[in-house]
């Protein structure tokens, strides 16, 4: 995917009063994928996934509509950002991890790991888990978004145990790590003075474990 | 959901040459919910969710359109069948667990005995399950069904462990037992000859004891 340098004159001019803004003083200026982003996710927030066209998330980006779809395939797409990044920062940590953790150790540290985001970020980490987690619209596409980091843990497990990822131990471990981590972002998206990063640990290492909360 | 008599004559007229066909002999005759549900994932099967409609379903089981619509209120319905009792007998499995059992051997134990089928129901079950887990278009009805298991296996977990069923563990445990149950399901849809029970034991088993099997 393509990061043209697009928007320009326009979205300078526009960016006081629209959405997204201008960066705050003192921050360097924003890409425009991240100001599209922003837009996007600011917009569906307020407004609604669904009542929110396409056209409306580029004007307050101040980009064209043409330059919206060079960024994104589908509107579905504007809320997930860069997940395929996302998918590649989760698989080159496992690939990184000790040998001689335990998997699930390397699981849960990765998954821990590529969720940790600055604080800057966790308004719109919080808007874009939001919509994945409860907008309707959303629910298919999530599904088939969520099913690549599945893949990529399954093959790593295989890799450790020397089975193929088509196995019910490889998937197990994948399915449930991500059951795991929803748990724990939806834990973070009901109480605002939660951590994300504790509410992640916390239901990893319990999974881990065989729950021995269960026993207290 | 009522079970109204409906199809009648017309349905004995046309059993033999329809897709659902008739009670093979020796056996009691279906009832017409299940003559639908069963023309409903024949068809399905054979040519595709998206490309059978809610009229050729009800014309395979003899039934009227608006005979359809009594027993299921859209076309994905039918895929799933009588959800709601599967349901409440998960819940009424996991009410009368013993108390002294561990929580996680309780749920186990249940999610096991509701998705024990005799051997009869086994074909169209395996329809049911690969629409369900494969089928595009029925990806976001499949969340929101599936959401209604996660509801009745939190509460269940919330009373064992005085808490909510809103709270991280009981959905914790959920989230993750459903994940088990979803991969053993892909398993045995993988290999026709394994058992969809042993599949389940060794999926939830391996959850419940924090994954022995990595360890080997």
């Amino acid at each position: 995917m393509g990061k043209p340098g697009g928007g320009g004159r326009r979205a300078r001019q526009n960016a006081a009063v629209t959405t997204a803004g201008a960066a705050p003083p003192g921050l360097p200026a924003e890409s425009t994928r991240a100001r599209v982003e922003r837009a996007a996710l600011d917009l569906f927030t307020l407004r609604g996934f669904e009542r929110v066209t396409s056209d409306e998330v580029a004007d307050a980006a101040g980009i064209s509509r043409r330059t919206f779809f060079r960024y994104f395939a589908t509107k579905a797409d504007a809320v997930w950002g860069d997940f395929a990044g996302h998918v590649a920062r989760l698989e080159a940590l496992l690939a990184g991890s000790d040998p001689a953790q335990p998997v699930m150790a390397s699981v849960c540290a990765a998954y821990v790991e590529v969720n940790s985001y600055p604080e800057s970020q966790l308004h719109l980490l919080r808007e874009r888990m939001q919509l994945i987690l409860t907008e309707p619209a959303l629910l298919a596409h999530s599904q088939l978004r969520f099913a690549e980091v599945d893949r990529a843990v399954a093959r790593y497990v295989a890799a450790r145990t020397g089975g193929t990822a088509q196995e019910l131990l490889p998937r197990l471990v994948a399915a449930s790590t991500r059951a795991a981590a929803t748990t724990a972002f939806e834990a973070w998206l009901a109480d605002e003075r939660s951590s994300l990063v504790a509410q992640l640990r916390l239901a990893l290492d319990e999974l881990a474990r065989g729950f021995p909360a269960l026993d207290d």
